[in-house]
């Protein structure tokens, strides 16, 4: 096997609590001789991208992050809103993956319909506008926000969540979705026992873009 | 982490040296302690699935594979034409992949339009009605056939069907292809130096469709 | 006039009764002097075509049939499911018709929008993955199953199914459907009757095969 | 069988030749006992509908001859503008059938992709806009124009419509076109004889629309 | 600046009082110096363009008009039917604006989906085709239809309009449109109090032509 | 008439002759009484707009600008990539226009079929992104490069790069665009010149905006 460097998956925002989720959610995928998975936090980052200003500003240290790390084999951008994936593209030839995309194409992989669990209202039309972009918008059954107000950092713990995730995969399930895309990088904590309660496959976006940046990388 | 069965690829044609060539192409991706990736053929399969009654014929005798074989995690139809991809989703729930739709999908998570070489011309409609179905056909920057008569057991060896890649790969790439996928099992041989050549990444839609696979099983 | 062979309607189901019904729905359209319209059954085919493997094992025994039947001079795949409509399409150079195609085309030819009344809703998604590969998704109304148990033989017959029929049909002249499409070979009994109650046009697919095929065979 | 009216086939322009054009190619259609095909000329009609003022005057003066023929079951509209589509459907509840529309629909009916061939490079946007009104112009595999100056009344007969005929079928057909609508009501004459020449499925529209018009008025 | 004649806006109803309310509604558009807005009835027009006869009369009407203001710089046909709208674009090179394109892609110049308020339930599937034909019905939240009858006249006056078109847009906003458009000429003088109260842009089909006129005519 | 704040037009590049040229193209539309029109430089960014990153980083500075100037009525982004469009809209509830949508969109408003000229053959696939976001690339005949290394600085004076637009728009008038969009704030000294000499209608994007926002603040 040729030499490969590290997988970096990159949190956008500042919470190394959302890091470490991603480090356990990913740790499978770690194998012994595989390609190193790397989760970094961008430290001057807002403890969650949820404003547009949010994305923006993230684009850019994303993208400077990404030129202080040539080493890395594939870069994987750990938040739904996909920030800096254009300008990545553009200075850097490895492959580059945002979780809304690979997550959304992991499910168009497995069924039909899919539907995506937002963690707010409010960022369903950012998504929408992305969905568009992708040209798989006539693909979604329907894309809905959890109840309540659920945090990112709490949407994959604690049972208030879960039970917000069921009712949202229930709802997605009846209006068609063979498959459900978690709509945030901070979920990954509830994904297989829902997908057991649900019978439909529940995708991990950030899961789905290191799984692809393996097939990428390893081969 | 919990006993995963193996990632059975299913090659519906009798040709064993395209079931080793499958093999050699996964290899990258058999870690220890991971997933067994194992590759099995269609004894009763044509040497190739050329015509529709091949591909017609082959849904069958995968789904009969299929039913004999539940200790698997996952299945990947490892055939271009994704033979009984419907019918195999019908009596499993565990995840089925299709290469075409892998291959394709994985292209877009990295791409904005992809490239697809096909092995002949005459299988280019055949690939055209299922991107229709997938809903992607919008970004397809084109598809072209290796010119010369070039055989699937071929395809993935020697130097003249190198150039055979080379030159379709060269007219998908002023087509605006930012990604090109391999349209046939057997091409992964010479995936890498293609994709070193062109300067786009190339995808092996096994390899794409085993990443997915990886993915969905060990999270 | 030319000499012309018999338009073959194939009911790839074993159920003689239903064949039996095709013969009465097609009656109108046999006249003196003009083309055989002959419907024959597949003896060895399931009762109905309800799941996925009887759908993939009618395809490859309606080819068989095809190709003992040379001369006729167009044929009708008389399944909603349109078992075997690439294959055929690829053995002989004679006009094909699948009647969920033909069926939803003329419906097109006569409203901007369309509905299709399903037997069971279980073949709605294997309906819809035919609407996307024909393109024409975009102009679906909605899709609506009857109420109740009703089996495709009873589907055409009776005050039960008639009222299903009705009801399904209400719903979806409200979604704005212009002309509706009955989903199954089976319906036709209901034809006349359901549209003079709707006063939209109600198209039996096998009906709208088997007229497209007298216009290509005649003239 | 129930009492059927004629099948009104409506050329709006004034040429009778062309009208005794339309009656030669239905006349295949015109069984003994079946309903009667009644093609029926627009005096007033300019000799040929060549602009889009032609279109827009035909369109009231097919309706007013709409009204005056309330003993029609069915009314064709023989000319590939469609002049009057909406028009006709407002004030009747029975099928009104155009014969563009009803020509691509039977074409999709038949293959894939279709291609169009037109009398005039200059009608080709307006083909173009009533194709994604249909929505359907995502199968289009192309639309040619005849070379030289030929007129509606000369693109169903002689040697040189006939040869600029082949010529534009070839290059559609190199498109990737499995079928072939004649863009003109006029063209009829050739139909046969190019598609044997050509091998693939020609249809005259307005024989595809009677046929439509049959299946509808008979069952 | 160089000289350029009036904007002509074609009311093509016989109601002077529509008419009279465009020049209010355009009246903050004309400026000392600028061009000339000039609003004008067709009186043998019907009192308002209701049904499909009426948009296609007026489609002869508006073009008989337009040859004899060959002085205008700019055409407007200010009836969201749009009638001529073809038929004008072929019979002068000058700009042609119908107020549904207008307003709907002036609307789509401002917000990712859009929503549209009819005066009556049975215009939209008139609008609907437009919108298909235009190519940018992905983008539409919805249509609503003004509940009670309310006649073109009496949408853009009184508490009662108004009442009816807050319901509408509320109904339209929660569908998730970010701009809505007033499907009807008739309904400006109620825009800047709906916008306000809504909170998102409401559009004027016939202002945003106009603009879009001034654009065009001016630089 | 209710008094208007000014209709702020934002150059994301420090290149003051860009702003000075935004002002010639836009003074015809600066009316004594009517909105002032005010175009102001962003000291701070490149001389050019030309990579990603320059897009990217003009997001953040657009915005930081927006928000010192409340006092405006409308914003108007001028530059093609319209650099924190989402952004703005975030932050304030005032009409925001991106000059790529404004001109697109005033193009369908036109014709059929619209083209763009763009200064370089790297931003295609940029421009192309954003039409697919738009959901207007189904009616796109093409986009072409000026050919030579032309500046933006330069594309908008003297003879070579007049000559390229020509060269350009020739060749897109061939494609079939009725109307042709000048992919560049740049452009617009060329604009009525060029449209004189193809005989179809020539947007400048900016102008196209700016009329959009007379619209929207005037009514």
């Amino acid at each position: 096997m040729r030499k490969v460097g590290p997988i970096l998956v990159i949190n956008p925002n500042s919470s190394e609590s959302v890091t470490e989720g991603l480090r356990v959610a990913l740790s499978p995928m770690q194998f012994p001789g595989g390609p190193v998975i790397e989760c970094v936090t961008i430290d001057e980052g807002p403890p969650g991208v949820v404003s547009q200003r949010h994305v923006d500003e993230a684009a850019l240290r994303t993208a400077d992050l990404i030129e202080t790390r040539p080493d890395a084999s594939a870069y994987v951008l750990a938040c739904y809103s996909q920030p800096g994936l254009d300008l990545a593209r553009s200075i850097t030839t490895k492959p580059v993956y945002g979780i809304q995309d690979a997550g959304v194409l992991s499910a168009l992989a497995l069924a039909d319909l899919f539907g995506v669990i937002a963690v707010a209202e409010g960022s369903i039309p950012r998504h929408m506008r992305n969905l568009r972009r992708l040209g798989v918008d006539g693909r979604l059954a329907g894309e809905v926000a959890l109840e309540g107000a659920i945090s990112v950092a709490d949407s994959g713990h604690g049972e208030e969540s879960y039970a917000a995730l069921v009712k949202a995969g229930l709802k997605l399930r009846h209006m068609g979705a063979g498959a459900i895309v978690l709509g945030c990088a901070g979920m990954s904590g509830h994904r297989r026992r829902l997908e057991d309660e649900l019978g439909i496959r529940v995708i991990d976006p950030t899961q789905a873009a290191v799984a692809m940046a393996l097939g990428a990388v390893l081969t």
